[in-house]
């Protein structure tokens, strides 16, 4: 189904550093722009590593409130050299412009106002798993990230998600992107039926409000995070039951939110 | 005319470090929803750091070809509580849904075929400066982008634009959104009628397609960045005459694009 083009290509560059100037090959993460179509309408355009396209599809349908599983794609093709995705639909999808737009406000735990899509507010889920993690275990699947990602070590400019259990990673997916890695992970997880139960995400990015729904999308009660929240993020992972854990890197990481799922080692 | 809210805001943590765990207050970066209206209409939902909102409002707006110059406006208010920007436009805006999605497929460079959206076909300028910046002056640049940023510093999660001279940094914007960034820097230009002859940029984050597009948009022929590009980026730099130097860390850098304006120090 994925015809694949590379991740990362050779570029000629001019480096320059404490011993001058030299010209020399370097490997740049490719960037291509894919423009899906249902039943014949284009429904929106992503600008992605042209990997796991299929996952990433199949995630951001899902992720969008098109689908909530693999099965109601009947068909699914993706042509890379000319930029177009063809999915057909087991069920029409009607677009509701006024709906996807529109802002939910609702005042869920009582002290602010959160901000949610009648979209998100559809297809975001509470967490209520008591799965909890030890602190080690945060140290050591962040560290895995890092190292299991081959295109964040040649090209420096990708961003990695990852579904894992407690003690290892599962599947770690790659893009420029932020959240086209989140979308191949969920992608993945619906097309092999994988139940999140025991599960949790890891991920290099910044963490967002877009990217706590995901998790809360994708079921996942644990986000761990290289990276730093935003304040709008945290009142939703409130809101939604999800324990964000970010700034993990060597051995310090903050926990911000639901801390009763972070044990320590 | 901005009822702006912070920047940051404090948030309890539970912080896990060698020697222990402790409670601690921590700095989280602020982000709001602001949905645009455009006589009436909504226009587009971004996402955003709430400061400088006019700027960038104004910066997305000439970006996606609805305005030239800041004239065009006559009325602009923002409600950070509701969150809605209300804009008022000298023309009436008639969005072509197909224009803006459609692609344009040309083959400027005779080497590979080049992505622009029509939108941004018609609002992105080749750049033919001459003007050119030593390697040492781009490495100082970069330095005083991350000094200046007090939100990056304080936490951690966000982006910074700056627009410089050789030797300065006139104006810095700060953002969650990279893109944002950049909008408010773009809106300050339109604002202030900042001739961008001699004068460039200077960003914190990943060079994407979107960056140099914007970076064209704005009229700049050099792009510094700390990060790193992407192949698409960097295609669309060689076309559009833009010098696009990456991995500004320390003493190295990578120069990837029209390595003309980059003289040795």
């Amino acid at each position: 189904m994925d015809n694949e083009i590379k991740a990362s290509i050779p570029w000629k560059i001019y480096k320059y550093d404490a011993s001058g100037m030299c010209e020399q090959e370097d490997e740049i993460a490719t960037e291509v722009p894919l423009t899906i179509k249902l039943d014949g309408e284009e429904f929106a355009t992503i600008v992605c590593t042209p990997t796991d396209m299929t996952d990433m599809i199949i995630g951001f349908l899902a992720s969008e409130g098109v689908l909530r599983s693999a099965d109601q794609i009947t068909d699914l093709s993706i042509d890379v050299d000319s930029g177009f995705a063809h999915v057909a639909l087991t069920h029409k999808h009607t677009r509701n412009q006024e709906m996807v737009a529109k802002r939910f406000i609702g005042s869920c735990c009582g002290k602010s106002r959160q901000f949610y899509f009648h979209n998100d507010a559809r297809t975001a889920k509470t967490i209520h798993s008591r799965h909890t993690i030890r602190v080690s275990q945060c140290f050591k699947l962040m560290s895995m990230l890092q190292q299991q990602s081959a295109e964040f070590r040649s090209t420096g400019g990708v961003h990695n998600a990852a579904l894992c259990t407690a003690d290892e990673i599962i599947e770690i997916r790659t893009d420029i992107g932020r959240h086209n890695a989140l979308d191949k992970i969920y992608g993945h997880c619906l097309r092999q039926r994988i139940p999140m139960k025991a599960k949790l995400l890891a991920f290099s990015g910044r963490v967002s409000s877009e990217v706590v729904l995901k998790a809360a999308k994708i079921g996942s009660g644990i986000l761990l995070s290289k990276s730093a929240p935003t304040d709008l993020a945290l009142r939703l992972a409130e809101d939604l039951g999800i324990t964000v854990v970010g700034f993990i890197r060597g051995s310090g990481l903050n926990v911000y939110t639901h801390p009763e799922r972070i044990v320590e080692s």
